[in-house]
Order: C-alpha cells, then structure tokens, then sequence
C-alpha cells in the first residue's frame, strides 16, 4: 500500500484569555502529512484508525490556560494543558489497524485519549507532556494518564459508535458512575438536575426516572425544554422565564440536587433541600468564564448543616474506577434496547474539526446541546 | 419532708429580632414555688433534682425567633421554639430522687433536656409544646424529642459532673460523633478547625492529634492561641491577626476542615483543600446574626468538584446513634485517664441563671469560650 494523506487538526498557538480560538489561526486542518499504514514502524505499540473525535471535557480551559511546553507550573487548574504546536489531544473511537500488542487485534475498538489525526502509532507521543508532577501544583490531574485507549464492545449496528462519544462514553460514564456513587436513590424521591439537556444533564434525568424518582430539571430554550419532557423529565423549565427558586419552591424538597450549573441554581438547590439531601456538583458551567471576584457568592451555605446535608464534588477519572464496569455492562445493553436516549453533533471530516471544535466551545444552541462529534467514518 | 422552695428561671416574653435579652425582663429568676419531693405525684413518671444546666444549643436562635404558641409555622428555623412564659428548657444533668419508671432507680444520674428549675417531675411538660408535625415546615426538628432523660455513668469523682455539659455531653458528642462519621482521618494528614477555642472546637482538636494528624486551628485573641497550644494544637492563629487564606496557604494543603465558623474561614479553606479532602460544616457562627443579604457570600464552590471534595453537613441528633454508644465508652474513660481537656465558665446557683444566659449568648470572652454551666450542686 503506497502512502495515504494523514489530516489532522493542529493547536497552533496559545488562545489570549478570554477570547475564542479562531478557525486557521489557533486551530488549523493540516493535510499536509501522508502515512503507511501498512509499514510505518509501530516500536511494539499499535496502529490505530480514528472513527470519531470527541474534544476532551476541560479542552475549554486547557486551551485558555496553555502558555506553552513547561511554563504552566503556577496555574491554578485541575488539569494538565495542551502542547501548542502539536495536534490537539480528545478523546476518540479509534479502530485497531495493525498490532504489536498482544492485546490489540486489527479490528478491535478501542476509546480513550489520541490525536485528532486519522492515523495514529499508539501510544500518541507528539502531543503528550513529559510528566513531571514535581513541576506541577499538587492538585494538578495528568488528563493524558487517565486517557489511556481501552477496548469497547462492538454494538454490532445495535447503535451507532459515535454513542462512544457521547452516553456511552465519557459525558455517560461521568453521570452514570457519579450518580451510582453519590446519589444514594430512592423511589419516590425528588431530584433537580440542572443544565439538564447538556450530554451529563440527560442521563441523569433518565437514569432517576429508572430509579423511580420525580425529576425537576432545567435548561436555556423552550426547545430543549421539549427535549427534557421527551427524556421523562416531570418538571421541566426553562431558567431564562421562571427562577430557579421558583420552581424549586413549588416542586420542591429537593432529595438530590444534581449541579452542572452552579451560582443561582445552586443557591436555589440549598434553599430547597429536604432533611438529609445529596447535592452532586459535576460542574458549574455558569461560572467558568466569570472571574472568581464577579461570581455570585453562595450566602446559605449553612443550609448544608441545618438540613444535613452532603455535598459531593468529583472528577471522574478519580472516580469512575468502582462502576466503571458496571457502566460498560448497563449503558451499551440499554442503548441496545433503546432505553435510553442522546444526541450527538455531527460534524463531517476533517477539514470540519476546527470549527466544530469552536462550536463546541461556544456552545448555547436552542436546542438540545449534545455533544460535538467529528466523524471520521469512510475517510 | 416539708414543702421546699422550687427555684427556676422562666423565659417571660419574646425577644425582639437582634435584641439580646434582658435580665428580669426576658429571662426572669422565679422563687415562688414551693415541691414536698416525698409527696409530689410522680403520674408514671420520675422526679429529678438538677445538678447542671447548660442551655441548649440552638436557644439563641430559638429565642429570637419565638413569637408564642402556635404561630411560627412560617419561621424559617429548624428547631422548634421554646414557649413563653414557662420555665427555659436546656439540657441538664440531674439525679434521680424519686421514681415509679423501672429503668429509674433514686441516685441515677440523667442528661437530657429539662426545665430549669431544681426539682421537676418527668417527662418535663410546662415548657412542652404539644407536637403536631403538619404544622410546621418539613425541616423543622422536635428538639424536645431528642432531649428525652438517658442515664449517665456515674464518674465517682474522677471527673466533675458538670463535664455532661461540655466535653462528655452534647458539644463533646457533638464533635465525637461527627469527627468518626465524617473525618476518615489519616495518620499524617492535615486538618484545619476553626473556632477551636469552642468546646465543640477543642475536642476536635484533641481527637485529631490522637489520629496523628497535623492540626492548624484559629480564635479570636492571643489568650485563645494559648489555649489551643495547650489542646496540642500545632499550627495556632489569631484570625484578627494573620488572614485565613494566608495562614492555610502556608500551612496546608488541608485534608480535612473542620467549620464552626462558615464565611472567609470557609472560602479559604476551599481554596487550600487537598484532593479528596472532606469538609465538616458543623456551625457557622460568623453568620447567625448576619441578615442572608449581607453574608460573605461563598465564591469558590467549584473548588468542591475541582479537589474532588465531599461536605457534609449535619445536626448532631440525627447522626448520634451511630457512634453514641462509643462515645459513652470512650470519653468518659478519656477523661478519667487525663487524656482530655476541656473548660466550663461555671455560674453558681439559679439566681445567676439569667445573667449566665445572656453571657452565653454574648460569648466574646478572650480567653477559652468554654461552655456556660449554671451549678446547682449543694441546693
């Protein structure tokens, strides 16, 4: 087999706080590279085949924060950044082409942290940092440690792979193994999940429509609220023409408060908790571009002891070790059976990572957000 | 035996919003009652004779916010109030004179709440309110109700009875139980108490250098300081002095903060959390007399996810049951042994009641808060 092109998408340069990287500029389509797939020396690694790219979930302040290779020992953010220069590094479905690991057949799937390039000689080395967690402050997570490629079942067409991106995947893998690890369900009980038409915020609608509980659950548009009452959501709203406090007020006490949002709604949450509540942050999207002086300012903390209250903060590679299994075994036999439902953003190729790359970043579409995905598939 | 004089302290009206109590106003010394403790009818029940009373630990709230029977169902609090114009009712050390209960033998020793007065007839029932659970918000608690008498060992002069109102009663209990629940303490980690000067303070303090732990506590004066140096305390701070956030970024990373304070003491140490770090919300007292509006205002919540953070926050009654039984065992033997400090500011006799409570509500003194105690012992 002669030499085929190799596109990929580079991370060109550092993004100015603040601003969004600009497609050509910070993100740039480079077909310039050609690959043989069946001679390129693979050192006892593998060859792999990329189906589709899904941006890591902290790429947002990974780009924002990145200075450069070494400069980042001061930065106060809870994960390692991008190298500029080198291809963008998210999480994949890739395909086994060829093998020098006897755990790796041609033909298996594997899901895990890669290049955004077609082909790749795992492991991916020409973005990965030399990790040195001397250099680095002690609450610093090596994201590319936690993205090591690890084999997926083949749904044999019982849904599409790009699931893997999704549901099926890491935003699924963060709902699923946090609400089995936090949420302490009961039949009957209440839950609020905020940003709920967010790829997290959907599963975990449905995963406590399963465990029998009254959902109340919140989004930005009239569309995606649509989209949440399709998912079995009991209550859903939209933030931007009814408060949080609201609806809280009317639908409440809260059993479980299930925060991707942060600020207001979790103010509103605290105001609303029933006696012994579980509050879950996953995340505090209304807060990431604000600066810590402007955010604000959670002022009934002391809700959390008069109604005896937990609060459970998590990232999920620390986490996801104890139901990861499980998950792999429920979320990809539910998808099957078509208990369960999510969107996914297609985007087409290459050439469409980069701007589906700023999409993702700027997000805020009327309706239900999904999670962007670039396929691949046939290149 | 003769009629004797039944000395009590009566709560008389209603304390405005904000307003401190007045002594013969508010909190009025009675001694007009006579008992005959030969012939008074027991009905089923037990007379005790008090020993050391000691307020209960919501009475500054449930004072400001009592309006009279029947017409705080609307009050945003999660104790019941006390009822004006009956005696105050606080928890007590009492012993056993006469009984017709066969759990209660005369020379029992009992803790719980009760009236303050000296001889009362149980289950105490002027101050009682009559509990009807529809009336009031769900989170409301029937704090008579976990007040009910239990017996105490008696330490026969190994240590001061009036210890059931500090470190072997509920503030000790209070620590005790919530430091096993909730602290998963480890040998060589670090944690920070603030308020450690407080009784509830002081045995966290203690029973975290039994864990080998490093322990950085703040107070409010250099009398205090002193006073945690003597607890074993490692890293001691006047928090007028030195700023939270300076002191426990030096000292910290934190694995475990203990709060009784809430407000900057809690924002600082959110900023200094380790990963997997766990936080105690035990009291906030920065805040109870802040309007909800003018309170600090917490920024930094997404630290709780960042850190992988778990808070809980908890009101001793609901979680006593399951380490109470150790506590009996170990504290009580702790302190026999010499294995524990603890300070109690004693008042000598009922005359000295009211003016104790009103400077345990004040509190502010600059030397070791220690629990308020009004002594009977000798009447």
């Amino acid at each position: 087999m002669a030499p085929v092109p190799n596109p990929r998408m580079i991370y060109a340069k550092p993004i100015p706080q603040g601003a969004w990287p600009v497609v050509g500029e910070h993100l740039v389509y480079d077909n310039s590279r050609t690959i043989d797939p069946e001679t390129v020396p693979l050192n006892g690694g593998f060859l792999t085949k990329a189906l589709y790219l899904r941006t890591r979930t902290n790429a947002a302040q990974a780009l924002s924060r990145t200075c450069g290779r070494g400069c980042a020992k001061s930065i106060a953010s809870y994960s390692s950044p991008m190298l500029a220069g080198a291809p963008v590094v998210g999480l994949c479905v890739m395909q086994i082409v060829r093998s020098e690991k006897p755990e790796f057949k041609p033909g298996d799937l594997v899901y895990g942290a890669s290049h955004w390039e077609l082909y790749t000689v795992q492991p991916y080395m020409e973005a990965r940092r030399i990790w040195n967690p001397a250099e680095w402050p002690w609450w610093t997570a090596n994201m590319d440690d936690f993205g090591d490629a690890q084999k997926i079942p083949d749904p044999k067409g019982a849904f599409s792979l790009s699931k893997y991106c999704s549901v099926a995947g890491s935003p699924g893998m963060t709902a699923y193994v946090s609400w089995k690890k936090y949420a302490n369900a009961k039949k009957g009980e209440t839950v609020f999940v905020s940003a709920g038409a967010s790829a997290v915020g959907s599963l975990i609608i449905q995963l406590a429509k399963l465990d029998g509980m009254k959902v109340i659950a919140s989004a930005g548009s009239d569309a995606k609220v649509e989209y949440l009452r399709s998912l079995g959501c009991d209550v859903p709203f939209n933030y931007k023409k009814k408060a949080y406090k609201e609806v809280l007020g009317e639908h409440g006490p809260l059993d479980v408060y299930y925060d991707n949002v942060g600020a207001e709604a979790l103010a509103a949450a605290l105001d609303n908790m029933n006696l012994f509540g579980r509050v879950i942050i996953c995340g505090q999207v209304a807060e990431y571009n604000v600066a810590p002086e402007d955010r604000f300012g959670i002022k009934n903390t002391d809700m959390i002891f008069k109604r005896n209250v937990t609060v459970s903060g998590f990232l999920a590679p620390y986490i996801a070790g104890e139901y990861m299994g499980q998950f792999f075994e429920d979320v990809p036999r539910m998808l099957a059976e078509g208990e369960l439902k999510s969107t996914e953003r297609i985007y087409e190729g290459m050439e469409a990572a980069p701007q589906a790359f700023v999409d993702m970043l700027k997000g805020g579409w009327d309706t239900a957000e999904g999670k962007v995905v670039v396929s691949l598939v046939g290149m």
